[in-house]
């Protein structure tokens, strides 16, 4: 057993501000009590639950910097994204994941949803063992220390009715029933209920389900998706909404909404995520929030993609949870997303005030772990996993603050965490380490 | 003489990569050229001119994480500023302003534009010397080794037609020829046709003028102040239509906008700044262009506000340089003011590409400095102010992208910044200690 003293703390319950002690034993909270901190490791500053990267696609933290060539349109961006993947082997796939994992640590991350699509060789061709890929992610997750929940991502076409187009190839396992197949051979003991592990047992990793788009995959193949994720108790995750286009093509494809194609399909619910969430229906918003499908907004990438701004508290109001990711790690720093998923709302609005810091501090951890298939993660309580990020609360950004939920929110930077822990292990990172890999991960990129 | 030799650069006039030889003497470079580093000091990663911060309230930093209570409405924020501003005197506001200052520097801002209304003792009562506020925010400055700009600002009035309310009387000086004559008062050598020191002589300071608004100066005062600015070749910062209200109260008074009311007074021009200029018609565009008026964009700010989205394009292309500043504090990091520029246009228009990293960094550089009356400040090239402020581009933010122009705007934080120059001055601060001074400014306003 191992025992800490937070100086200052916030739990998922609410505000602790004269000391907290909390045991550890076999990588889980066995008490949590105010008090003295006697003999325990002192945790000074501010302390919160592991944070939840809801939305990650790992290869893309090698476009950071590098899309805004010129102006940097919309096709620079997506004209580098395929040359990258492009260039990935499972080597450099595990290389550059393992370094932006890293990244993640080092900013209070101890969870990941990796929105998984890059399956296959060049041209589409299966490796020897086709779940090389995914497998990758979890090694370098395991070898970060991070909990990762590899979301096996079905892709199927580039556009309502269209084929696969170049690098898209390596996507695609040609059809949903072909991608459940390969899905399930991977070496997993299901768990009806709950969430599962992969082979191995990993109790840090889960296997989960996503539907990349309603793009992507055509109507008649998402229930496929959906049923192969329900059936295991699995999260199941989908981009929805992310451009005005996508609902236009949709509805010209259809007649109606991806919201409607999702639900008709049996898609939402508990345990599935609306990623983006940005272009809605009124309707849209009562079918996401009245099945309690979490939205996951990506307010950093919204920005840098141009998408605008989704109705956040709208749907948290009609029944969807909010969580949050980094999606395509132009910047790695919940802190940022958790305030602009405010600050945008403001912009949008011009009146200030539609969330409470300790909402924003619900989504980064505890409903962000939730809707990865970690319900007993994010909390800092008893029979919880063993979670710990500690903030400075001195820094230049976080001094003179409340030293409050306030601060994490609206003051605070990846840049303050000083300490992590992650089920029990301290598994804070040394930045300039993780700096030199992530140079050496995106340089490898560059060669033949 | 020092010489320096910068690994990266990017100089005002473009990118230099393969190493920059610069001779400091007097605080200004006397030459600038290629080559190996020989003995000079290497200045690692990528280096760029000194940041200009052209709109700072120093004592709003005793905000940050304060204004969020509950849901943080617009008057959660005005009731807390109005409350520090209550409690300072000239001794606590050199303390809170000479911390918030050194935070500057530590994110690589070497000049900052502070708008200084804060004038009067309780109740409206003139200090023994009426300038001693001001002259606080001079000596604060020139601890803190950051070049300032005293924008002495005319507040007359809580709105059209209204009297100054409450704290509000601390900051008028009742009429603007009033204003005029405490601001001239100041111990300054005026030189015509060029930007002016006060008392001392000190090269790194200015005295310019500010109009609050068109909300606290009525339409027969602006002139005033507009000619004094002119008559001393000093430059002239005016809020202009942060909110839709200040348009419409504007329209009634006057049946004419803001930006008509500044243009009418005389008060337009190279050396004005109109800071936010969210809300205008497209004649207040070609007003502001026309003129070459400096459009002054404080984006954290305006998100924090719920202000709305300024054309910041449109004004450029109508003529008005743009620059930036952190205004309110929320934030201090002009790298995250640059990006935000162009990603909350990317919201507005939900399209990408509107401002190349080149033209960020100018306004942030160059013509930030010039519209704090340094026109010499900004640029890395013979003859010019030596200011070199180095990012650090293997951290965990910059690492693995292209260590250029874009990984200042789109990647970089405050936190990369590793080394400062000021006018040939190392003057990098300890974080730490800047942190612990930062505690002990807010506090002090704590105490009766």
């Amino acid at each position: 057993m191992r025992s800490y003293w937070l100086e200052r703390a916030w739990t998922g319950r609410g505000p602790v501000r004269d000391g907290l002690l909390v045991d550890v034993e076999d990588g889980r909270f066995t008490a949590v009590r105010s008090g003295p901190p006697g003999q325990a490791t002192r945790l000074l500053g501010l302390t919160l639950p592991g944070l939840a990267n809801c939305h990650s696609h790992a290869f893309h933290r090698a476009l950071r910097g590098r899309t805004q060539l010129g102006r940097g349109t919309f096709w620079t961006w997506r004209t580098r994204m395929y040359d990258v993947a492009e260039r990935l082997t499972p080597d450099r796939y595990f290389a550059l994941a393992r370094a932006t994992y890293r990244e993640m640590v080092a900013t209070g991350i101890t969870g990941v949803g990796e929105f998984h699509y890059l399956h296959h060789g060049p041209g589409g061709t299966p490796y020897d063992d086709p779940n090389v890929m995914g497998d990758a992610l979890l090694a370098a997750a395991r070898e970060a220390g991070i909990r990762l929940t590899l979301l096996d991502t079905c892709y199927l076409g580039s556009g309502f009715g269209a084929p696969p187009e170049g690098v898209q190839e390596r996507f695609s396992d040609g059809t949903a029933e072909r991608w459940a197949e390969r899905a399930s051979r991977r070496g997993v003991t299901w768990s009806a209920g709950s969430a599962v592990s992969p082979g191995g047992g990993d109790p840090s990793a889960r296997v989960g389900a996503a539907v990349h788009s309603v793009r992507a995959v055509p109507r008649d193949q998402v229930p496929v998706v959906a049923a192969w994720a329900r059936d295991r108790g699995a999260p199941l995750h989908a981009h929805l909404s992310e451009q005005v286009a996508e609902n236009e093509a949709c509805r010209a494809a259809y007649g109606i909404t991806p919201t409607d194609v999702l639900a008709e399909a049996g898609a939402l619910g508990p345990l599935t995520s609306a990623v983006h969430a940005t272009h809605l229906t009124d309707r849209d918003v009562a079918l996401l929030g009245g099945s309690g499908t979490s939205a996951c907004f990506c307010p950093t990438t919204e920005r840098d993609l141009g998408d605008g701004v989704g109705p956040s508290r709208r749907l948290r109001d009609a029944g969807s949870p909010l969580t949050v990711g980094s999606d395509s790690h132009a910047v790695i720093d919940l802190f940022e997303e958790m305030r602009a998923v405010e600050l945008d709302e403001r912009l949008a609005t011009q009146e200030r005030g539609h969330w409470p810091a300790a909402e924003l501090l619900d989504a980064a951890t505890g409903d962000g772990h939730r809707s990865l298939g970690f319900p007993d993660a994010g909390r800092i309580e008893p029979g919880a996993r063993a979670d710990l990020v500690t903030l400075d609360t001195a820094s230049v950004r976080t001094a003179g603050t409340g030293a409050d939920e306030a601060t994490a929110v609206f003051a605070a930077s990846g840049a303050d965490v000083v300490r992590v822990l992650r089920d029990g292990v301290d598994v804070t990172v040394d930045r300039a380490e993780v700096g030199a890999e992530l140079d050496r991960a995106v340089r490898a990129l560059e060669e033949d």
